[in-house]
């Protein structure tokens, strides 16, 4: 993997951000919210003794039919050859709207990391896949829209990552180039071959869950970080230990 | 009015409620949680100063398409000649629901009041109209699942409010008489009136909100109440009292 030469790094003037797993614990939100719902709808008469049997059935559902999809409680019940009962079904809602409020809550090094990068001068976007009003939900919840210049949500914008035109439109409201953008997303194969795509340097956060490795040359981030935080040790002058360490994440 | 004999009321078996305006204060809840909604809005660039004229015509749109309709705050976009803003309508959404979960909750003298009624032996259940799985919801939020024995909601049992028919289906779950068996509501020509249909001695929960005459003979509540926590003094035999000033309430 190319490491990227230092002085470029002064020269960064716009950090774009992933939402969802990239500001918060998406993945983690979803399954302790889902897993929650079952444990309700169980306590109020949903036929099936096993939580974790209750919580397959209804991933293999959010796979059928995707995760904007408004009633796989129903289908769950369908499943499980229950007439519909909305006491169940309320009681699925209710669990798991309750645990996602408290989990949609940034990573705790987040709020500070924004801060110090528009302290530094540099513009901050979001350039995220799903429904527009779902992901402004979520930046409001998590209290970080006031942060942004730009926020580009691909239903909006008309094109999804890893296609370039979704990061050209950030780029264009912010009216940088993107050679002097970073971009940071979880996700190597549409993150980081988008950014890579656009011309912009990518920068993928690694979770501890992704395991595999990265199939393909293109979706190559030019840095690997663990943490927001990272970001500010990057941008500054003169810290050649931090590309070290990606190096040797990389590596 | 006619004046309920006192011996008739040890002889009470079951007692069903209403919900909203009833059990919790839905009335506030929805004003507080659409002037927030507005407020965020304008936070958000809604191009209107006043809050209250940013009220009033989020509430004609409310009359306009009912307020199970779930585009509200897009209709409000359109007739003020913007374009759809998914921040904006994001921001009314989460304002919206965070002041929903704030104010449902159930009126402080309700959970004390429905454990004495069961300490009694009373059989306590809901008839509400409305939709089922929406109408459970704001019964677990409030979290009052337990405390009844049967919930009859008209999009279940395919009769509203003020057809007999709904307070016979809950009646017939409960396996009591209507002469045993009160309802309380707030509205008097829909819940009253219902009872009355029905058989049942009706219990009207008089709000300060409500000057207006009854109109309708048939609607008249056989009793008046102020808060909930008045039904076990109604229900305590030799309280003659209550029945006076019942008498007053509805002179």
């Amino acid at each position: 993997m190319e490491v990227l030469a230092l002085k470029n790094m002064k020269d960064i003037n716009a950090v774009l951000f992933d939402i969802d797993d990239t500001l918060f614990d998406s993945t983690t939100l979803a399954k302790m919210a889902r897993m929650n719902a079952v444990k309700a709808m169980i306590e109020s008469g949903l036929p099936i003794r096993n939580v974790n049997k209750g919580y397959s059935l209804l991933m293999k559902i959010v796979d059928k039919y995707g995760s904007n999809y408004d009633q796989h409680f129903d289908r769950l019940l369908e499943t499980l050859r229950c007439k519909r009962d909305p006491k169940i079904i309320a009681a699925g809602i209710v669990a798991y709207h309750d645990t996602k409020l408290a989990y949609i809550k940034p990573d705790p090094d987040v709020i500070p990391t924004l801060i110090a990068l528009r302290d530094k001068g540099c513009k901050l976007g979001i350039v995220s896949n799903g429904r527009s009003v779902k992901q402004w939900e979520k930046i409001i919840r998590m209290g970080l829209q006031h942060f942004f210049h730009t926020v580009a949500i691909s239903e909006d914008i008309g094109y999804e990552k890893p296609n370039p035109k979704i990061f050209e439109a950030a780029l264009e409201e912010l009216k940088v180039q993107p050679r002097e953008s970073m971009y940071v997303g979880d996700q190597p194969e549409i993150d980081a071959l988008g950014a890579n795509n656009a011309g912009l340097i990518s920068v993928t956060l690694v979770k501890q869950r992704h395991k595999e490795p990265i199939p393909n040359k293109a979706a190559q981030p030019r840095l690997k970080i663990r943490k927001i935080s990272e970001l500010l040790k990057i941008l500054k002058p003169g810290q050649a230990s931090i590309q070290k360490e990606s190096r040797t994440l990389n590596g």
